[in-house]
């Protein structure tokens, strides 16, 4: 792993960090989503990977829980209680997993994780329903978390649910825009879309914690800063793997981003670079009509060669560094800053 | 009107008290609306009423607004702040308005209020996102209202939604059941299901305002159940008008609950009822085939000849007597009380 702040290198894996924070989170999880009328229950566990559509446990790979883990590398960062922790841990993995079900909904995908998505599996009216008892249960637990601060922490979260909407929102937006012209969708609109659809959960993720634990809002902020720069690379990692990713290993069938139109941080800066590529690009992505597999294929080739994808890599690595530097920035417990900063890493190296 | 269990009658008209609620309600809500990402404002707009698909002002009926009402007049029950009723009561109208977005989804309804329901006038997907969206400004607002009684305030609803969510799992699974036989859906289930899908938000929202104004649990308590006599009474009625209801009057198609399935308290009461035309019901509906217009034609003339309506009539009444026995167990503003006790009359003669 290289540091692109020229700060010492982690000794922490995150595979190990992330399998620890599971490890912690995943029973509480559990026991919420257990708790659920037994359909929503059926369809959320479906969600984690915990079981098949029919119930039977275990048939797919879950996600990596890196909400579940920022959760609890925040709360621990500021000392906050380990119940604390888990609580806010398990709310942001529950509100990802809403937006997750609801989401396939709306963009019409039909995969998710290595398997059906949870409307392709069940339907759409009862993966509506799923999502929202997802969501209630994030903010059930929250709320219950109990302290002092729990109101606090649900407003943290009650914002971050606002941008995610209107993160969302404009991304199904933009889907109906064009890539050129007056019309076209700009990189300052992608990264506010991109700051609400993944920059707000992963911010709220960082900072639930030193707000359940009363840290001062100075900590808060700046933990939620990072946050949000590492949603920012998070979001541009998958917009590589959206593009050049292996199927094998995303899940999801290959240049599917493109072949919707999706606004995509590659093809933005691609169509921004200056050059004959760009131009062959802008040619062939002008025309309303959306591209077919060949299309798709030739546009992936000139977004490389314009150097959308190493600008885009290179937007990720200067958002980890912005968070890497926000983390720099405040006090926090040693150990928990060598994971975090070996979870940075992680967020721009997977799957590369 | 009448009262039923001899309690001096009000002098309150119900119309008066829904529209002095709304007035005080309506600004915030509409601030509230409008501080949404464009496109899930004009959706939850359009779901209010305030404006059609295209945005221009003021196109159809919005609703009765009685769970706002009850919300304001559970906070000046007991003297809360204006200003924590106020949200209070933004918050179950948001909530409220969430749920006939993403149900009439689940359900397939086209028609809501007069008009064409937020999915059939914008599609699917955006109709979830303005769900999600009518659903995170409800908590936003809740926990915003700020005070030391606001995470216990957020605690309520939520423990209101995951109820919402319950009753709506089994609504919709009800209708995949059959009317006869060991696998039949009885009343009690019923029950279970009307105190989640309509119970939980009102005893909510009457209770919603002494848990802001910090008043006792036994307070609390009580108009909590109170609030859920009224849901049971509510929902009845609705099953009245969803078979007997004048189209023109209730913005909906005529006899939908029966051709879809529905499990609603008239048909069940009829056909737990003895005699002959509980049987010739029974045997018009074992079939596991739907209904057509016809039929459903035949079986609403059954369940009136099987004493259906009339039971359910009765319930509506039993509950608002329950409801109004729970709000003279506890020491009330008196103008309140009268104004409850209008709206209770209300709530049980509306359209009828």
């Amino acid at each position: 792993m290289t540091s692109h702040t020229g700060l010492q290198l982690t000794q922490a894996s995150p595979h190990q960090v992330l399998d620890r924070c599971r490890e912690l989170v995943e029973p509480a999880l559990r026991t919420a989503v257990q708790s659920l009328h037994p359909w929503p229950r059926l369809m959320g566990s479906f969600s984690f990977g915990w079981c098949d559509a029919g119930g039977a446990p275990g048939a797919a790979a879950g996600g990596k829980g890196v909400r579940q883990a920022l959760a609890v590398l925040g709360a621990e960062a500021v000392g906050a209680p380990a119940g604390a922790a888990v609580a806010g841990a398990v709310a942001v993995e529950l509100v990802h997993a809403f937006s997750l079900v609801h989401d396939d909904i709306m963009d019409g995908d039909e995969r998710r994780r290595h398997g059906e998505s949870v409307w392709k599996a069940f339907g759409t009216g009862p993966a509506v329903l799923a999502g929202d008892a997802l969501f209630a249960l994030a903010v059930e637990t929250l709320a219950g978390a109990g302290g002092e601060h729990a109101a606090a922490a649900v407003r943290l979260l009650a914002g971050a649910l606002r941008e995610l909407v209107a993160g969302q929102a404009d991304d199904l937006l933009f889907e109906a825009r064009p890539w050129t012209g007056p019309e076209a969708v700009r990189i300052p609109e992608y990264e506010a879309m991109t700051a609400g659809k993944t920059g707000s959960l992963l911010g709220c993720a960082l900072s639930l914690g030193p707000v359940l634990a009363g840290a001062s809002p100075a900590v808060v902020g700046v933990l939620a800063e990072a946050g949000r720069h590492l949603g920012a690379a998070f979001q541009a990692v998958d917009d590589l793997l959206g593009i050049w990713g292996d199927p094998a290993a995303t899940g999801k069938p290959v240049h599917a981003d493109l072949l919707r139109g999706k606004k995509t941080l590659p093809v933005l800066a691609a169509l921004a670079a200056d050059g004959p590529a760009a131009r062959r690009l802008a040619g062939l992505l002008g025309p309303a009509a959306p591209l077919d597999t060949d299309g798709a294929y030739r546009a992936a080739g000139l977004i490389e060669e314009a150097g959308g994808r190493d600008l885009t890599l290179a937007e990720a690595h200067r958002r980890v560094a912005a968070a890497r530097e926000c983390l720099w920035g405040v006090p926090l417990a040693p150990r928990t800053t060598d994971e975090l900063l070996a979870l940075t890493g992680f967020l721009v190296e997977r799957r590369l």
